[in-house]
């Protein structure tokens, strides 16, 4: 009774003792805050009281290091660290070669069971002793079995009869970092770059290791930390002796570094008087580059590059192919296990009939000529990261050619980090459509794992998100964003909601009616982002340069960069003729789907006005007009926008103040431009359409002058 | 005995379950941890259980949220908050006004005491009751006051007899922030601006309220939010809106919001074809403007201006003086109550003679020209904020004008957030400079309080060092500065070392000898600074632009922009002549301080070479040569900075680890750093002095060649 006493006094002291501090973010998903439920609690004191991690190595020492102070933080109670099983309750975690106790544990696992990124985690008992087993071929997936087992513990889930093997669909899952030196970061929205470029390679910010651990976490093995408008200086001695030091905070967890090649280095910092990747010179001077990063990062990955594309330095310049200057790079990191990711976004120097077209028209006549460590990275759509697009039709047209996937994590074309768009669902639309390159089945996901075109280097990239926010993304929910790209490049078959269920247990709430609540309202969120930019299949009307709030108007510069170029609204009608009578773009997809988008009475509704012109009365499969649809299309994402705000209200109290706060101002914002973004298109195009609202249509809140005339300055991200 | 076992379990519990965490800086010096001495925690458990704050007003639920927060947390105990004296150990605030309690329990304290910021601090008892009483006259005095309260609890002082009486000393005590509306910050080395224009006004940042309670507690009651390299944007409708958002959070903690004005904002965002500040048009513009910005934030403080200095515009532009400038935009804030701060830091178009006496040729004929809500505002000394100056010359030579302080916390000159430089000493040097105006005894301090010629409207400010750093200045020490410019803007009589004692005990550690360690080395960090950048008065021999790192070979572009043209280093000496036979800038400081300068016999050795130009062999108090001397200074300061680094080592396990480390790695930049400002120093004066390093100087580490060919990319801070 005393005893009992004494716990129950102690628990209300803590309760009352411990600031209830703000959630400020910082730590992600990886909170490790103590189990509130206590059945649960009680199950995990008992089966989670010591850890006995074998082998030394700098991985399995951030594995346990890890594993030691999340177990500690979930239980509220100090884990021991132990050498031996001398009672139950141990999480034992090694490689099969490192510890003769995991092999003994595990007699049925065949050698090439989980490779050296994946894992078991298996319940097994041992002389009555209970026991979780992590247990892998490489160092690499014991810290990855790790994570899964703080994020299983994380979400509540009963550790009772553990089974998990799990191993990565794909080889590289990078970030790509858009930073500048100066850091600044393209198209980012939360703060300015982490790498403190000033004070490497001396001093080292607390911030890389937490970096590197949350994309442990999720899988992330790699990470391309310069903008793709690359700066050769990032390749001088100097700043090498700052990506070593980074690179060195990196590799306990996993993560490889890279760097974005500058083309035209050899001329700009090598002294050399031309770039040409056939050049002698040129060829001897990258392979000397390639032999002095090697001497300071011995994994360093390798280089992105993004060349001849928005006046980006690259091999035409000399008259050279992109395979000309892929394999020129290829073969100077070659020698030492690197790769070149060779990005498919080119834009040509002459504006095309129809830039969707472009990056086909250049690559598919490449296929073959690539040398086998180099990867050609596309873009999910073949347009620029739009808040919808059908896929790039690149994928399954280069079958001798790993492609590898191009997501954008960073908010360009959604609102920035200022609106609640989850992405899983944009990036699972991707995944899962159906190329039909070798027939029905031939899904782009299979295309990305090598498993269509028997590929062994495989890959997918996420721009990254992050910045010197503190909660590292801005928008709390931007986080959600990081996650569902790591957890998809590790395995893109996993669903939206299951990833979203995840992210919000481990980081807002295990309350089931607080997680089904903000499920809904994340898995539709996507859908919202369409209605109010660019619903039924518009794209790049955004504003130009800085690409935030409505632009439908723009009509200066180059031809592809403008608005009219891409929604080609007039009086007769709106919408892109990508027909065969068009541009005749539908013709880059593999039957059937050129005929299913050509047709309209096939063409997915959410893509009708990617590829058809159509007059304004078109009927719709709504019975509306396409003018009136496009009106309640617009209005229905504003709807659904304070929908969320309204519901996230109901929040008050049942979740952290602080997140409260954060997320209720965010929302409001969103409401805001979201208004904007449907008065300003439909006012816009009413001028073309010449119709009245339909009913029901919320009056414009201003005239269409007024949205013109706005001026932004300063806009974050560029 | 039960119970005490029960309290000591309880208390090991605690101490084994409560997560260890870093200190990450972002609390500052109001951390507010748990006292840790046994006997003084039970004292203030019994004199601080409950708190009693009468009256309603922002700044006093300001004041009564902080107390609760702070002594709760001090404590470690949920404070009462109680409506009337029932037991002891209450803290009582209020106004005299607003709680005849308050004016019952001090009767002997005349109205005028406190003034509206001043307090007093006492320990009363009331029928047996022991209170503790903060009265003011008004609701700033309270916040003041409270937070004076909270200081002493967490250095630990006793409560039993306390009788505090406290009154700022100067009127205006300001924040300049040099920050861009893009966010970067000029001379700011703690990441980018906290500001975050984009989000604002929708999105209200944690990080504002946290930095108005931080100048709060230290007495801070303006922040110039802008640049003084003034963008007119901010003085646009949807600009101030933004500004209006962050005057409403800055003033429940009694801090007023200024702007920086752009002298050609008329032309530039008025339309008007001139902006001469006697044209009708101009003045009406800048009187509407006004009365615009009012109507948003009616407590608007006023404008900074920096005005025809180093390519702003001004009224020179014009035909017209500095005076004509100030009084057209102080008229036009006046019937607001707002005030114009006019910068004396101005650069001639034309290279002068020697540019420290260059203010006092432009503004001293202007003495007794300016309106009376103008204050003309100059740096502490008439170069600009080198590690050492003399005070300005214009201190105490224009007794018509109010005169207000700018200091730089920020170190510009000084190693820039990486060098652990205390700055009080310098500032204390500078305040407690005699000027001789009125005789002996005129200090600068006199002239800054409106002391020496009868000023009401009195100021000081200091050029911030904050930025979106997490610990908000990028370097722990950094806070010490940002500390001690409050606090002797507050009370310029205090000292350093009380200073530095203060906020070590709040910020790092109350331990006797770690206090008293830290202590030391801070008093003397400035001194070593000055030894190995630019000893015996050398000045302005930093690396062009940034500033950053040794350039004494600087000789291009604008003379008074290089090197040379300060040292003035040639085979037959060094030092700038500025004797009466020379530049004759001794003659603008007032007798005997002009000879005492002028007369080598008297010229303090410290800026022996900042008022003389002396042969190499000139012989030192030291009985050694000058150039001897001068690299005994210097390898002194590399001496010292390792004597630093090595203290610190001691520090391990005795303070907080992430502090520890955090400043560990910083040190031994530091040291870096000092090692290559004294081998490039060296062995670029070696070239005039043609004289060999004296015994007991560590041979430079590389060749002249090798300093003056580094070049640095991407310098935070411009």
């Amino acid at each position: 009774m005393i005893e009992r006493g004494i716990t129950v006094m102690i628990l209300w002291l803590l309760g009352s003792l411990m600031p209830v501090s703000g959630d400020d973010g910082y730590r992600l998903w990886l909170k490790y805050d103590k189990i509130s439920d206590r059945a649960y609690l009680k199950e995990c004191s008992k089966a989670l009281n010591s850890v006995m991690v074998t082998g030394d190595s700098p991985v399995l020492n951030a594995a346990h290091e890890e594993l030691l102070a999340g177990l500690g933080g979930l239980t509220g109670r100090k884990i021991a660290d132990v050498k031996s099983i001398t009672r139950g309750g141990v999480v034992v975690a090694g490689t099969f070669e490192s510890s003769p106790l995991i092999a003994d544990l595990l007699p049925d696992i065949k050698t090439g069971t989980t490779g050296d990124e994946g894992y078991l985690i298996r319940s097994v008992t041992q002389k009555g002793k209970r026991i979780i087993v992590i247990a892998s071929e490489g160092d690499k997936g014991v810290l990855y079995g790790t994570f899964h087992l703080l994020r299983l513990v994380s979400m509540g889930v009963s550790l009772k009869d553990l089974s998990v093997i799990e191993r990565p669909a794909v080889a590289l899952r990078l970030l790509n970092h858009w930073d500048n030196l100066d850091r600044t970061v393209e198209r980012g929205y939360a703060g300015f770059s982490i790498w403190n470029w000033h004070l490497l390679p001396d001093y080292i910010s607390p911030l890389y290791k937490d970096y590197a651990r949350a994309n442990a976490s999720i899988g992330i093995n790699g990470a391309v930390i310069t903008n793709v408008n690359a700066d050769a200086l990032v390749l001088t001695a100097p700043y090498l002796r700052k990506v070593s030091a980074l690179a060195d905070i990196m590799r306990p967890y996993g993560i490889k570094i890279y760097l974005t090649a500058r083309f035209s280095a050899p001329a700009e910092i090598g002294g050399l008087s031309t770039s040409d990747p056939l050049d002698p010179g040129v060829i001897r001077w990258w392979c000397d580059k390639a032999a002095e990063i090697y001497s300071v990062i011995p994994d360093f990955g390798g280089f992105l590059v993004k060349a001849n594309s928005e006046g980006q330095p690259g091999p035409q310049n000399y008259g050279r192919t992109h395979a000309d200057g892929a394999n020129m790079l290829a073969d100077a990191v070659a020698p030492f296990g690197g790769v070149v990711m060779w990005r498919a976004f080119v834009y040509d120097n002459d504006v095309p009939v129809d830039r969707a077209k472009q990056a086909c028209n250049e690559f598919i006549p490449l296929d073959g000529l690539f040398r086998k460590n180099v990867l050609v990275q596309v873009k999910n759509g073949p347009i620029d990261f739009q808040p919808r697009e059908p896929f790039h039709p690149l994928f399954g047209s280069m079958p001798s050619t790993p492609l590898m996937m191009e997501f954008q994590i960073t908010q360009e074309y959604l609102g920035c980090a200022t609106h609640l768009v989850f992405l899983a669902p944009l990036f699972e639309e991707c995944l899962r459509s159906d190329t039909y390159a070798r027939g029905q089945g031939s899904t782009v996901a299979d295309v990305i794992d090598g498993s269509l075109d028997g590929h062994f280097l495989t890959g997918m990239a996420g721009v990254a998100n992050i910045g010197t926010e503190r909660n590292w993304t801005g928008h709390l929910f931007g986080q959600a964003n990081w996650y569902a790209f790591g957890r998809l490049a590790w395995q893109p078959a996993l669903s939206s909601a299951s990833i979203a269920d995840e992210w919000i247990r481990m980081t807002i709430s295990h309350d089931p009616g607080v997680v089904e609540g903000i499920c809904t309202m994340m898995l539709s969120s996507r859908e919202t982002a369409v209605n109010y930019m660019t619903p039924l299949g518009l794209h790049h009307i955004m504003a130009q340069g800085h690409h935030w709030g409505p632009g439908p108007w723009v009509d200066k510069g180059r031809a592809d960069w403008t608005s009219l170029y891409y929604h080609r609204a007039d009086t007769a009608g709106i919408g892109f003729d990508r027909t065969v009578t068009g541009s005749n773009a539908v013709s880059q997809y593999f039957p059937p789907l050129n005929n299913i988008y050509n047709d309209l009475a096939t063409c997915p509704e959410n893509l009708l006005l990617w590829f058809h012109h159509l007059p304004w009365d078109y009927r719709m499969s709504s019975g509306r007009t396409l003018w009136d649809e496009l009106c309640y299309r617009y209005n229905d994402g504003v709807l659904q926008t304070e929908g969320y705000y309204a519901y996230w209200m109901t929040l008050e109290g049942k979740i952290d103040a602080e997140q409260y706060k954060h997320v209720l101002q965010l929302l409001k914002i969103q409401v805001k431009e979201a208004h904007w973004w449907k008065d300003a298109c439909l006012t816009y195009f009413q001028t073309s359409s010449r119709r009245p609202f339909p009913a029901g249509i919320g009056k414009p809140d201003s005239t269409l002058e007024y949205y013109r005339g706005l001026k932004f300055y300063y806009v974050p991200g560029i």
